[in-house]
């Protein structure tokens, strides 16, 4: 049609927006005024050889000159827009998954092929935050069937890349978080490797934390690998310990990740489906989870961690995975480190059987490690847990870690802060209550897990009697103002750790 | 801290988000860099005298420069920034209100303090899109019972102006959409005031079809006044018929209704809410309710028209207003013409009683005063209808129309457009179905409501007997272009109208 001509020059604004698909366009754009395109209106955005869906935000300045439109960073890089391309716009047509959303909203269940459309849809971008969150909402407080459960989580699977590792049996190991310190990730594969077993280790970086796996064992090796080089260490040493985000694993994951942290809520549907589709599409076959239970930690009651493992164990069978799930205590941190230096010396020291090393880490690990290799059944069931202490304390778990970092790159030692604050008790008594939730608050204003050898060293443990001036824990932070800033939160909530 | 200083220099992009606020800071921004802040957290933004919450967006190129920061216009508007001021950024404190909405996420009963603390967050802009959303679906899909309902209500009453004009009885109507061309309002205006009622009627333009009762009013007088105005009109002529727009009432329904376009759902807690807090907050005392039922109709189902019909009397009551809800045939289009001015026409030939006015229109509108009528207990049960119509057939309500139009600053007659498409009956036989979505949508593509004369003229109803080659329609457009674009959805969609 002669009027209604709608191409527009890219201009590279370079707005990051995480995942969502923003197009801009001037007011007065003449496709903006014939279309009758408002803000936030879904359209369609093509190029030459595909296209995306993005929400309209409309430009009043001179940002953009009249014939000139933008992209968020996340729809550039979808449209693969490069340059000063002719870009088209057009109205959308409805997106046929939403009607399944509308669907689980108005309390219907949904079948494999919904899902399937839906996270389909999403890792595709054509899902407004509006639609994810709407998604989400419908999908929790136990809005979910675990036939639901089991069919999101193969949707899931399927939406992304799968491992192949050509071994029969692939461990691995998860935690449900919401513990600092709890770093037996490093122990467990250092054991399990060593005993012979494949266990190709991808963590995330923290999302809420003061650490997350992968950045403490940034600390000590190499953890941003290819997926080639991946492969080249896994073949080498039996294992590997790297951060997971190169590889496409489960992309739904990640965007529905984001958008519960917004709503600050991790239903036990997508809890489920976002752990066990990673670790399918990893290629593993075995896995251990562990649910530390406490107060202050993510899974808060005896109750919901049954409900929670029984789900799992259901969800785990129905995708072909073997599951162990593990209840733990979670009513405090683990080991003395907090932070990413501060978690690594702990971890060093597990593993090569320091006199000082924090026993709950290593107990932790232990339980764990044993757990996998009956799981695996390479090992006698009873017979895990002193198969793993052998391996710990005959040096072999420790050798093995060290070559594994050194395939990887290298193996660094950690080092401590040069800014320290000693935190000592008020008043002498008995330790009834550490928050977890607080310390890992404290631990990240002091600036972890940016400034890696920033954190915490906690000095005691529940139910310790303590004099008044005795010392709690230390604070180590890499420039004074950082320190001063986590010091002053303190002075806010000196309920911290309670002495009665 | 001296290492922290979060100041920044305000720039204007003028970047127009509808109603979600949004800040943009660089990438290398010290303040983003110091604090952690990253794309999409929620922070606080201040200035000399307020602050505001609003959602991070990360610049990467040279729009803005170091040390500037920006603002999307809702944004700007609510810190009133202007010119080159000097802006601070902070972490936020948590929402208190999100947590009611996690509990009404888990299935809890919500009460009328949770609900007040999450509208008047929500007015505040503390809510980005994600946590409207959540909030929407959390309460839709019957999720709330009347008690909520009731509540939320209040809330949304409590979170506005309150208008007051001095008079015991103030009436007002309001339809539960989706049925084109059936712009009774203004008759059922001109009729109760005529007949001395106060009726102050606000009315919304078009959301999505082709006509709002302010877009049609605007062909025949001026719509967009002021507080002031509006309440001189009301006090010489007892009525207007003006857009909402301006007057600040249930300001929470506004960008609920943006969210719930979104997701393109309307749950019956909402919609109730919606329609019943704006009715209360215009010192409505007494409101007719028409519920259209049909397949194509915004209500579907009998069963649903009646639960909504028994929540709305129960919601009324909790709020004080008396309300009488009248449930009518939703099956097709009501009168000839379809968008602006070919409703305006009809219009002016019912309240004119010329021969050829649709009977269809008049009827309805003569119901719904009739039951205004007898609401107000001005005119006794049984008389209402009766009443109407010698108000309407002896020209005293046009008189009270054009009075009130004239107050208002004009009376102009409407026009017709030039581009015409007559469109003929491929067959003989029975018109069974009329599809008002579809009808909406063709209306809409030849350019209604912005192109005031353009729509849709119908010549048919339901059941009628036709030839082969008789009219159905005319399409209007005052481009060329635009009739095409309408006929071109036209030959997809040639289930529109059904001949049996």
């Amino acid at each position: 049609m002669e009027e209604k001509s709608s191409t527009l020059k890219y201009k590279h604004l370079g707005i990051y927006t995480q995942n969502e698909h923003v197009v801009y366009m001037r007011e007065d754009c003449h496709v903006c005024v014939s279309e009758g395109f408002e803000a936030l209106t879904r359209i369609r955005v093509s190029n030459f050889s595909t296209s995306i869906v993005a929400s309209l935000n409309v430009i009043t300045s001179d940002v953009l000159l009249p014939g000139e439109i933008a992209l968020s960073e996340a729809a550039a890089k979808k449209l693969k827009v490069s340059g000063n391309e002719t870009l088209r716009v057009s109205h959308l047509e409805p997106i046929d998954s939403l009607s399944y959303v509308r669907a689980k909203i108005y309390n219907q269940k949904l079948d494999y092929a919904a899902f399937n459309e839906i996270i389909t849809d999403i890792v595709e971008g054509d899902y407004s935050n509006i639609h994810l969150s709407a998604f989400i909402t419908a999908c929790a407080g136990n809005r979910m069937d675990v036939n639901e459960i089991s069919d999101l989580t193969k949707a899931m699977i399927a939406s992304g890349k799968l491992l192949n590792w050509n071994k029969e049996i692939v461990v691995d190991k998860h935690c449900i978080g919401g513990l600092p310190g709890n770093r037996t990730t490093p122990i467990v594969v250092a054991i399990a490797t060593s005993y012979g077993l494949t266990m190709p280790k991808t963590s995330s970086r923290a999302i809420t934390s003061p650490a997350g796996t992968a950045d403490t064992m940034e600390v000590l090796t190499n953890v941003t690998l290819s997926s080639e080089e991946i492969i080249s260490v896994v073949e080498k040493e039996g294992g590997c310990l790297v951060w997971g985000g190169t590889a496409q694993l489960s992309p739904a994951d990640n965007m529905l990740i984001k958008v519960e942290k917004a709503l600050d809520i991790d239903s036990e549907g997508q809890l489920i489906a976002s752990v066990l589709s990673k670790k399918a599409a990893a290629g593993s076959t075995h896995v251990v989870i562990d649910i530390p239970v406490g107060e202050t930690a993510k899974v808060r009651s005896s109750e919901m961690a049954q409900q929670l493992k029984k789900h799992m164990e259901i969800v785990g069978e129905a995708i072909g995975l073997k599951i162990k799930v593990v209840i733990t205590d979670g009513t405090q941190p683990v080991g003395k480190g907090i932070g990413p230096n501060l978690e690594a010396i702990d971890i060093l020291s597990v593993l090569s059987n320091e006199d000082d090393a924090p026993k709950d880490l290593k107990e932790r690990a232990l339980l764990l490690a044993g757990e996998l290799l009956e799981l695996s059944e390479e090992v006698e069931n009873g017979k895990g847990y002193v198969t793993a202490m052998r391996l710990l304390e005959s040096g072999k778990a420790y050798e093995k870690f060290k070559a594994i970092c050194k395939a990887q790159g290298r193996f660094s030692k950690p080092f401590v802060a040069p800014y320290q604050f000693e935190m000592n008790a008020s008043k002498g008594g008995i330790i009834t209550k550490i928050n977890n939730r607080k310390i890992a608050q404290l631990a990240k204003l002091s600036g972890a897990p940016q400034s890696k050898s920033a954190g915490i060293s906690l000095n005691i443990h529940l139910e310790e009697k303590i004099e008044k001036g005795q010392l709690l824990y230390t604070l180590y932070a890499e420039s004074k103002g950082e320190l001063n800033y986590a010091l002053e939160y303190y002075g806010n909530h000196d309920d911290i750790i309670i002495i009665d």
